[in-house]
């Protein structure tokens, strides 16, 4: 199914557009101020399995929620659990107290505690933030189809890098923790969009940045047309790989100063845009959404009991709702046209889309393409 | 928008197809053994609103989920809650609990209360079931864009009348609690279907109804095509009936023995289907999911500690998430094509889905229709 | 076990202390600014049970959370649930929401509907309140024991005289819903407690209102000392009403400007003040807990997006588990201190507690009796 | 407050009973058959902090919770969360799926990481277990007050020391993850306690494991008696300890069949003997309870879809709630008065309970004592 296609291209650049908000400047979750994204990839090795030695296709992603010390001006954020078959770490205490403190990692399964450990030492040793106490968010999604996930290949230096490599932009498809993933028997990994709002005459920011690993091939729709089972004819190259297990990772930011219970509600959302994609969220997947705000702060008032905020007022979400599941959707859509074709352990091989084929399949279906993303 | 159709036929009918499992004899939540439906249309007045008086465009629908006594064996059972914007009674104790014991009526938003009265009158005087205590489980829409909502017009009287007509087999559209229901700016109300499985040679079912009353006409999807766009051109008929707030109720019934956590689990589903049909789920919506099984019921052992039951193993599930979600996106739309056009108070009036003209747009959108239901 | 004691004097007035800090002036939990109780009692007939008919034991009690118009101004809440065996309703949007819009009515479990129904009645017609939607917030604990519950003998006008009398002060123990309900096998009821907090200089208010109708004898606790296990004995009179089930309704005010989030952290706290008490909070309980905030008011902010206010830090928030706590513990003392003995159909009778008793037994466990309330 | 006194007993060795229930033989969680613990203690260096060096006061406890491969015959468990300032890891699909496939380990703080990373290499390449995917599960408290936290001082050798070690019976107090644990401003750390149910004639086991770190002096309770107002007298010599923040976890297995609903209810009475010790649960306090039952397995059905199992009925359960009250008040009266006093990082020290002055003040409380644990 593989075609030999140049660089390339984002969904929105192939004539695809979701939804009727406009995306930002760079459609990604960095487009809301203070969001870095960093991220190392890990590929060494092909050939058998052989647990705990190769051969390597993971890697670990960084993103920084929100500028300046985090432990001292905590973020506000919320999680939402569409399926928890997950080991994702940390969501105990963003449930309970509605804040994060660190930059969120994302990585292979078995990887979250080596990097819980590092992002620690990290922000202990190398920002000097903390020493008390620190609640480590890690995000996973299981690469083991190509990858020996049993070595936990990431270590403290690759964590390390990809928190020091977080800059503006987002890299796609095999980037990071997306190396060894999958998506919709395609090749997945790390995708991004984002969207501008305009409420009430008050400009606001929404992103998301996704980690794909689920999704068998026949469910797949681009925006709403069953491209999946036009591309399978009769057969799945992929029904291998979907029988190793799913998962979703999504990370949506805004810049609007929404409260925790605002953001669970904006979390739940990302499963319509996910749910559009195809999926029904398999028993065997982790899918798991952050949401958070960098429109305020969580800080110690000081000698005051209270402190003065500003929030959305809850007849201002709809928008934001929306946002947020035409950004995820998005976001999967990219992470399948970025990602390139990977081989991995044992020859297990993942196909990257096939972007003109598809292309092709939404032309007969009378798809609308738009001119510019 | 109004189109002179005759008869209304459901969506299949009209070719359209839902996902890759089959329906069940009727396409209803009836085809689960035991599950029975009624219901009580009150259609009165005309004109102005009156609060208190009319006009009336409400009523009440009764489902039996199962069999028998339901307060000696009681009915395994889950619910979910999309959007919490729900007056919705009962769920406190199913959540807890895990069981139903009563009947579950759906109705207009103010007549829960007296919907509950009335359930318990006719269990315990007409059955002669409980004495002791009962949950009544009483689901709402908010019907007031073309009913009196204020004047609480659904009595005891036709609350006795619903549960006594239920029957297999399902009146769709402006049906009981359907009345005065809209979906996607369009009449909507009650839809319903079902799907058969085949799970390692044991043949199980499950079915869906909806009183569906949320959704914005632009935002209308059929099996993916983006109908409501282009129904829409440049105007929406129905933005006034959108500002009047949203809500779905989405009920899903199997024979499959499921604990009351895989209930929960496919509940959940619900939200891909309905997500598929457009919505992003409005903060004015109240969007709530009840799951029960009819394959195992809850009775005391007497004179033993324990109970010994038959239940689905976890690793079976994903054919029923696939069900729970198609069968809640075909329901949405049979509610759409079986709903008649329908005007109510102060002259408010809700068109039917124009059927001919969204198959006109599904064929320029070259929709693969089917030959059969 | 009955005494020929006089007027029923408050725990507190026996010299029982809960907790370090002090209460409000009234002890009650309309020292919280805004706060009103009031109650309708409902006692006729005497001899067998005819279901329907009676004899009646029972009543409704009605608090307002706040001063003025709750529907244009609603108030933050939160609901907490330590065992869910529980018909209350308006609970979901709550949940979902954070706010409530209804005064709070409390009643015999079947009269949820009726109480309902009455409670929309009056705020559209009689408040002009409304007219849209509504959620009415009614709790319940089950007084079969003494009562008739299959009559439902709450109506329209007891609701409405409820919500009339509605005074700052609070009658405790056979009061309103208290009329028919039980404590640790004695007569119980309604219960108050409130106290002062001084964080940083601000001071604030928390109160609790409780509706008892929980526990067995031989677990009744008094600010630690076993003292059910002294009154029994060998035998338990009141064994009949505890196979009867349980329940008890917690409410928890507050004039600090708490969010949502530490809201239900406040009223998780309940739990720790029930829990001294003795109870394990059995398996046919209905345990539920409702804390809201007077400190601030959930309104529309018109052509702003965003509205400014003031929260507690959670930093400040542990005097006020404490409170929570504490409040609770004396709110159910002061039920049975209050409570007269009541005897209800087919002969059932709840002695009220024996306070000299109970004190003799204090006394001979060294208790540290205080010389002031 | 330290006196000299010889070996430490038990709570009930001083006369002190818990509940009206028996204990198992060994008054420990590991009465429930197949329940192994094990513990690796680090103590090591003096003098001032130095972050990351030391000095060292932890380690590391490593609870089996059954016999056999978890991985491939899973054990149903559930988690309850009483207040969420936590770093536990694994919990997201305890709660989703309801089992556990790991030992339970408990530790600092910010070993976390390392310890889940050591578990799964353990499970992997010790046993051979899993190599797909695995969820560990490991708990923890904050031992910042005695430890260099910082440093991270649990590897791998003593994860699998304290895996290998594991057996009937518990060491407590300043054992494993208790080295550098405190309890109501006095050293605490791990306590255990069991109770012996006859349920129609079926006997059943139930079991708690505690880490305590939390609690102030004022507040403790013993068996309800105001011990700690009356061991401060004016001071409080553990304020700064208490000022180090809290936490609990509390691990309950039983040998009954209980659903996984069943677990969570069972868990969630944990707090009602948590709080009969006399704290209100801090807003900085991690609490965190753990159930399961080695009553039956999770196993896959292989060519059937569904499995046959008994279950306790929902009837049943109160005993069981009972149980784990009182085992959660008698497992943290074991951590304080078997843990021995601990001098740690910059001269912090942490007494032992003074266990004869305690006694002295329950004698003069009226205390009846028993002669026989």
């Amino acid at each position: 199914m593989a075609e030999a296609e140049g660089a390339r291209l984002r969904a929105r650049a192939w004539g695809i557009r979701i939804g009727s908000q406009g995306p930002g400047a760079g459609n990604a979750i960095t487009d809301v101020p203070g969001v870095l994204v960093g991220a190392v990839d890990l590929v060494e090795g092909s050939g058998p399995l052989e647990p705990g030695r190769g051969p390597v296709r993971t890697g670990v992603s960084a993103v920084w929620p929100a500028s300046g010390n985090l432990v001292e001006r905590k973020v506000p954020a919320a999680v939402h659990v569409i399926h928890g078959f997950s080991k994702c770490c940390g969501l105990v205490q963003v449930e309970e107290l509605g804040w994060i403190e660190t930059p969120i990692l994302i990585t292979g399964t078995l990887n979250v505690g080596r990097c819980a450990d590092a992002l620690i030492e990290y922000l202990f040793f190398k920002r000097g933030w903390g020493f008390h106490t620190l609640n480590p968010v890690v995000m996973e999604c299981n690469d083991r189809y190509l990858n020996d996930i049993a070595g936990r290949h990431v270590r403290r230096e690759h964590v390390f890098a990809a928190l020091d490599s977080a800059a503006a932009g987002v890299r796609e498809g095999n980037a990071g923790a997306g190396v060894g993933m999958k998506c919709y028997s395609f090749k997945g990994g790390i995708g991004t969009s984002s969207r501008r709002l305009d409420i009430q005459g008050s400009p606001f920011a929404v992103g998301c940045l996704v980690c794909t690993n689920m999704g068998s091939l026949a469910d797949l729709r681009i925006d709403g047309v069953r491209v999946g089972e036009s591309l399978r004819g009769g057969s799945d190259p992929g029904a291998a790989a979907d029988r190793a297990g799913g998962s979703i990772i999504i990370l949506i930011a805004t810049d609007a100063p929404l409260s925790g219970r605002q953001l669970k509600q904006v979390a739940r959302r990302a499963t319509h845009g996910l749910a559009r994609t195809g999926t029904c969220s398999d028993s065997g997947s982790g899918e798991i959404v952050l949401a958070w705000s960098t429109g305020y702060r969580i800080e110690d008032p000081g000698d005051q009991p209270c402190v003065v905020s500003r929030r959305l007022h809850d007849g201002r979400l709809d928008p934001f709702f929306r946002a947020a599941a035409d950004c995820t959707e998005e976001a999967i859509l990219n992470a399948l046209w970025m990602a390139e074709t990977m081989t991995g352990r044992d020859g297990h091989r993942l196909e990257r889309l096939p972007a003109g084929k598809v292309r092709a399949i939404l032309e007969r279906a009378g798809y609308r393409f738009h001119a510019q993303g």
